[in-house]
Parts: structure tokens; C-alpha cells; sequence
């Protein structure tokens, strides 16, 4: 059933992600961004290979507000992909447990320190309408990518078994360009199932408290109204289907 | 219309290659100049999915001198994609604007510390004259690179939907093997686009006084005609359609 | 004969990945983490490209009790690919001997510090169990994806020749998020071959010994065991054909 | 005419090889082995894209001895790679003759210190044994992977346009993996003809004469040994069409 796609595509998107973060921040040999971007990369395509899915809550509001995904669907989807975040995170965490321990200095602590690794935390210099403008920005550019891949009026338009392979390259631009500041979430799954299991873990209320509760207005609201604005830029400017306000111009 | 999609396409482009520089060049993190030719690379690809087009003002002069672009949609094209760089930038710079205010050291402070990151400038020790052919060999290349995968008597020809994925490797390759020096402008709308809204935004008009009005005579100029004279290489010698010097000998 | 696709597969997989290996620890050069992820990427993506195998007994095991491959195969696969591992480890030990000379500060001597080279040795501070489930989820990971990747039933199935693209993003995802604290062993040949050859060349029997026969629970037992589970899951959840339970919700 | 496309071909596989070498040797960025590794891979992978061609002097002489490619035309194939190679190594020697000069720390002064970046040189531990062996292995490895790419009976066949995709991820392994004790010239032309270029200007008769006329005995009989074996070892065990032993097993 497809909601089992997103549950396990999400999975697979966040065991992969989440590893490269704490694989790069974690480990002792010389690793570093260049790292870190091509471990997400293959972890959004890879997810989206092994499930066909959307895997992400912004991408299926965006798709029922502008396309033809029905909203029935809606619940179920986000459902699914939070719980797959979740249970990624733990799969997660428990391969990672102990070079936490090490990381922080002590079994069992668990403070801000290592928490950034699940949760997004933006960089301490940024002020909050940059951060919002930074994750509304790089959704509406991963939107503006999904769409032109899997527009059929695309001159691009990208068969379902490349597709992946194009979200590798859009994935990896963002990373690598426009994911410095706030760590990308560009995906509210991605970063509240692993926040939640952090919140159980030991970690405590801190990471929903963090930032005048930076969880909600920018891994979740942000990144829901840059899918939403991506989609309508996408539909106004670019999109070659009867809707596109290009064609009329 | 295709003058919306050479703006986006550009302003894609410029949203991506310039925040891999302000990524790489701003962060703490231990990023390089690999992460900074991926970002590049997936810029340039991610520009031509999304749009289809040109996306840089040398890839258009080269095709209508050289093929069966009409002149008269030139000005046009060129106006769009210089906009598009503009615009892209100024998106760019509000997400970086406090990080370029940390790098600088007082908030505000713009000096041709941080300008490099919009527009190029080549390295202290390179002449003149080195600079301008740098910059002449690197567009020579890329449009070998793109005509190469764009001609349907090319053994290698790439359809559409695959096409970015060859001018990701073709970028890629640029950035790593030939552009440490000038910083790669190869295309007039990305780096006088950016440039100029450095002007605008506090650097002031040393931006294009610096190195004997660079701006002009290299990322402009010289892309320019590295552009013409490769295609003007590729057809002589490797194009094999009716046109080609190369079916001749 | 397939068994010869098998032993070679295997050999190159070995040759390029234990080369990655060497390369990077032995040298002086600033490589890092990010090399080894797209040496073992390319290493098992050109195994599969050049034999189109298996090349991993846990992989045959899996297909064997899951799917249609026969039983009858299974043990001349198995010592193909093993007999592939020894020959590619001795192939590349031959290169490297002299770098693991000075390496290891003396000529002929061979310790545990370069073992791990050859046999995946995992990080000092990790408990087995943790070990044992890193590697189980590694390889699971990897059954996901190449079981997506092979199923004409799913939407992003890939056609032969595209395989091994996909395989270079999977593994460099688990090299790049899973890989570092048990150095991703994923294969039992391509782990135990290469660790026959160096008991064969002077290590001794500590290559066995070390962290409680680490070689047998974990680098076989713990990927086969991955294997089984990682399909058993595709096929419970995923799977579009008529065995999957993912149909019948 | 083909002989073009060789010359060509070889001139930009040079270009962006050497350019590679160049930037990250002389470079003060932290660039490193994996961005000369993905600069080699874009070189090659280019190379083969723009001209469609052989570009390998080893390549070519396997070819006639093993297959069906003529031997009439040898002579001028390897020729036209040959004068690629000087033309191509001049070109990316004007980009960087400044940058040279400062690593050298005089202008005009050129030694063995940066001849390495044109013509390769061994790690100075390495016997000349394994420094022909290592070079033998990574041509066999190189045409393994060409032989398997371009065999229409193998599985994994590439169709020509994304034939430079598959050379991409083979030269990158190359690099990732067995490149760092020889500088992997694997091709006669892109060693030989840059060596002779460098001989021209200014470095003089030592890059002939260095490590017991290194150039001859293995960048250019090592990479050809390999090539045969390489072809050969791939039409006995595992070429699929009437030729191959591995159909008569």
C-alpha cells in the first residue's frame, strides 16, 4: 500500500541522512562537507528509489494544493512519513549511541551538542527571518527541481527509474550551496520524527524549546510555504501544461 | 515564454554557484574546492532541467553566429539572463548578508574581501593576458562540451532528459581542472548579474574598477569569444553533420 | 560460465575497494573519507558492470531463500566469489606491500594497524552487539536497493546497464552515513577474502583472533543475517509483485 | 575524419587531466586527492563524449590485436593522440606557467618538483617492479571496464551517449583506488605527450632520464602490457559473444 512506500521510503531517506550527520560530525577521520552533501544526496534518492514516494510532508500538501493529489490522502501520507522518521532515527541511533557517549563526554549525556545531529539547529549568528528565508528559499528550490523532473511537458523530464538520479544533483546543489546555515531540513519529517526521538531519548523538551521553538516556524512552516511558493513560481513562469502561466505570455 | 525560462533558469544557476561560494568560503566547517565543483556542477545542470535553455549570454551570441538561433530573439535572451543573475544574487546575499558581516568583521563592511564571491576575480599573481585566455579555454570547453551533447550526429548525442547530467560532469570538470585562477566565470550573466548587485548593495564601483575594469574584458569579453571560437573548433574539426570540415578531409 | 563472472566481479570489486583502502590510510596526500566513499562506490558498481553478479554471498543467500535462484548454484557462487576475494586482495597487496612497509615502520612487519586494511577491524569503542547491528542494517540498506533497483515491478526499476548507477549511489550512501565505525563490510567475500590472504602473507592468525573472532559473527554472520532480513522486509512492505504483502493492505 | 577526433579527444582529455594536476598541486585552496580523482574522471569521460573516439594509444593497439579495429590505421590514430597530448599539455602549461613559477620560487625555473605535473613520476619508494605492475594492473582494469562497457552480448552494455557516464566511474575508481603511487597514466598519449612538451619548455632532457628512463619502460609498455592482458583476461572469461572461453565452459 502506498502509505507503506512513504513510511519506508522516509526510513530509508532518514537512516541514511542522519547517519551522514553523525559519520561526519561524529567520527575521528577527516571528513567534512563535500562528505556530508553527498551522503544526503544519496540518501533523498535513494529513499525516493526504494519507494516511488513523495517522502516528504511539504512536497504532498504542495502536490494537493497545486496538482491533483487528493487531500483525503493528505493525513495518511504525513502520518507515515513522520512515523518513518521516527523509527529511521531510532535505527539510527542505536548504531550511533555510543560515539554520542564519546562525543559528549559522558554515557548517557545528551545535550545541545550532539542534538543539532537529529534536529536541525541553525548556525548561532543567524537571526530568525534569515533562517525562515533559508529553508523557504532552499525548499522552493528542491520543489522547483521535483517539479521540472516530473513535469511531462518538460523538455527534461526525467523517466521514474532517472529520477533519482536527478534528485541526486538537487539534492547535492542544495547541500552544498544553500544548507550551510540551517543544516537543510527542506523536509518537515526529516526533522521532527528525529527531533521527537530525541525528546524520548534523553534529551529532553530542550530541543522543541531550542531557538524560541525553532522546530515548528522553521523546519516545518518554512519549508511548507517554500514547497507551496516553489510550486506556484514553478506553474506561473515555467510550467509547459495548459496551466502555465508562461504559455500565455 | 522562453524569456521567462532563460530568466529562472539563470537566476537557478546563480541561486546555486553563488551560495556553493558563500558556503564554502564563509563556513567554518572544513569545506573545499571539490564541494565547491560539485555545487557548480549541480548549478549549471540544475539551471538547463529546470529551464531548457541557454542560460548563459555566450551560449547564445555562439549559437546565432554559429547555428540557426535568430538574432532577433538575442537582446531578449541576454536582457533575461543578465536579470535572472540579478536576481538570483540579491537571493543569494539575503540569506548570506550576516555571514558576510561575520567574514568582513563589522556589520555592513563590504570590501573586495567578500566581492569575490559574486563576481570573479582571478588570483593576485595571474597577468592579464593569462586571465583572459583562462577564462577563453575554459568557455571553449564548455561549449565543446555542449555541443558535443546536443549534436544529433555526435555518437555520444545526449537526449534532453540526460543532457544536464552530461553538463554536470562537463562543469564538474571545469571547476576541478581549470579554475582555480579565475574563479570560472564562464558565462557573462553569472558574473556581471551578481556584480552588479554587489554595486547596489554596499561594495560600491570597485567592484568593477578593480584589476583595470576586469569585469568587462575577462568574464565578459573573453567568455565571449571563447565561446564563438569553440564552436567555430568544434565545427571545423569534430562537427559531423553536412557543415563540418571534419567529414571533408 | 557464470561462476567465472562471479570470481571476476568479485576480484574487481576487491581490487578497486581494497586499493581504495590502502590509498587513502597509506597516503600522504590529503585524501579522506569522501575518497574511500567513491573508491568502494565505483569498486562495486564496476564489480557488477563488468560480471553482471552477484559478487556477494550474502546477496546470493538471500536470492536463494527468497527468491528463484537455485539452491544447486549456490556453493560454486559462494567459492567463486570467495576464491575472487583472496586473488584480488593478493592483486593489490602486491601494489601496496612497499607502502605498507613504511607504514607499518619496518620491512615485512605486519600488525593489526594495517590488518584492518584487508579485514574490516570495527572502531575501538564500539560494543559487539552494536557491531553486529551496524553491519545487519548496512547490508540490509543494501538488499533494499538492489532489490528496488531489480524489481520490474517497481516504478524506478533500472534496466541493466543503468544497475550499476544506481548500486555507485547506494554504496556510496552506506560508505557515506553507515560505514564508518565498522568500516561497512556488506559482503562476506569481499571481507573474509582479503582477510585469508593476509594470514597468508605474515599477519598470522590475529587477523581471526582479534575482538573475539570478530571475522565470523560479524563481517559474515551479521551481513548474511542483514541480508535475509532486508528482503524479507522489501518483499513484506515494498514488493509490487504478486508476493507482496504491500499489495494485499 | 576520425584521425580529428583522436587528436581532439586526447587535446581535452590533456586539457582537463593536466588542468586537474595543476590546480590541485599548485593550488593554496585545500584541494585534494578526491578532487584530482573526479577532475581525471570528467577529463576522460569528456574526452571520450567530444570525440567518441579511443584517445588511448594502448586502447587502440588492443583493439587491433584483439579485435576487429585495423592495423592500417593504427599508426595515424596513435600519432594524432600523440600530437593531442603536446598541443593540449601546451595549452594548460600557458594557463598555469605563473602559478608554476611561484611554486618553483622563480620565474622560468623549472625542475622535477613540478614535472610530475605533466609526466607522471613514481612515489620515490616504489621499486620499479611494482611501479610497472601497479601501472600494468590500472590499464587491465581500464580496458576490463571499456571492454565490458562497449560488449553488445554483456549485460551492462552502454549505449554510446552514456558510455562517457560509465568511463566516468571507472577512471574515478581508477584514480580513488590504485592512482596514488604512479599518477595512473594509463595512456601512453597523456603521459608521453605532455613529458615531451615539458621537455620543450625548460625542463629539459631529466624528464626523459629521471628514475631510469621511467617514461618508456612503464607509462608506456606497462600501460600497453596491461591493455592486452587486460583484453585479454576480459574476452576469456568473461566475454559473452563466440569468442570467449567462458562460452565453452
Amino acid at each position: 500500500m502506498e502509505y507503506a512506500a512513504e513510511f519506508f521510503g522516509t526510513m530509508v531517506l532518514v537512516i541514511f541522512g542522519i547517519g551522514a550527520n553523525c559519520q561526519v560530525i561524529l567520527g575521528s577521520s577527516p571528513s567534512n562537507w563535500t562528505s556530508l552533501s553527498l551522503g544526503w544526496a544519496a540518501a533523498v534518492s535513494l529513499g525516493v528509489w526504494v519507494s516511488g514516494g513523495h517522502i516528504n510532508p511539504a512536497v504532498t500538501l504542495a502536490l494537493a494544493t497545486w496538482r491533483t493529489f487528493p487531500w483525503r490522502k493528505v493525513p495518511g501520507y504525513i502520518l507515515s512519513q513522520l512515523l518513518g522518521g521516527i523509527v529511521g532515527a531510532a535505527i539510527v541511533y542505536g548504531i550511533y549511541a555510543h560515539a554520542i557517549d564519546l562525543f559528549e563526554g559522558g554515557t548517557g549525556l545528551r545535550t545541545m551538542k550532539t542534538a543539532g545531529l537529529f534536529g536541525t539547529v541553525p548556525a548561532s549568528y543567524l537571526p530568525p527571518a534569515t533562517a525562515f528565508f533559508a529553508e523557504f528559499l532552499a525548499t522552493a528550490m528542491l520543489l522547483f527541481g521535483v517539479l521540472a523532473f516530473t513535469d511531462p511537458n518538460n523538455k527534461s523530464h526525467l523517466p521514474p527509474p532517472v529520477l533519482p538520479g536527478g534528485i541526486f544533483v538537487l539534492v547535492l546543489g542544495i547541500a552544498a550551496c544553500l544548507g550551510m546555515q540551517t543544516g537543510f531540513a527542506l523536509n518537515p519529517a526529516r526533522d521532527l520524527g528525529p527531533r521527537m526521538l530525541t525528546a524520548m531519548v534523553g534529551y529532553g523538551g530542550q530541543v522543541f524549546t531550542v531557538r524560541n521553538h525553532y522546530w515548528i516556524w522553521c523546519p516545518v512552516i518554512a519549508t511548507i510555504c517554500g514547497a507551496q511558493m516553489g510550486t506556484l513560481a514553478y506553474d506561473l513562469f515555467l510550467h509547459k501544461g495548459d496551466g502555465g502561466l508562461i504559455n500565455k505570455l
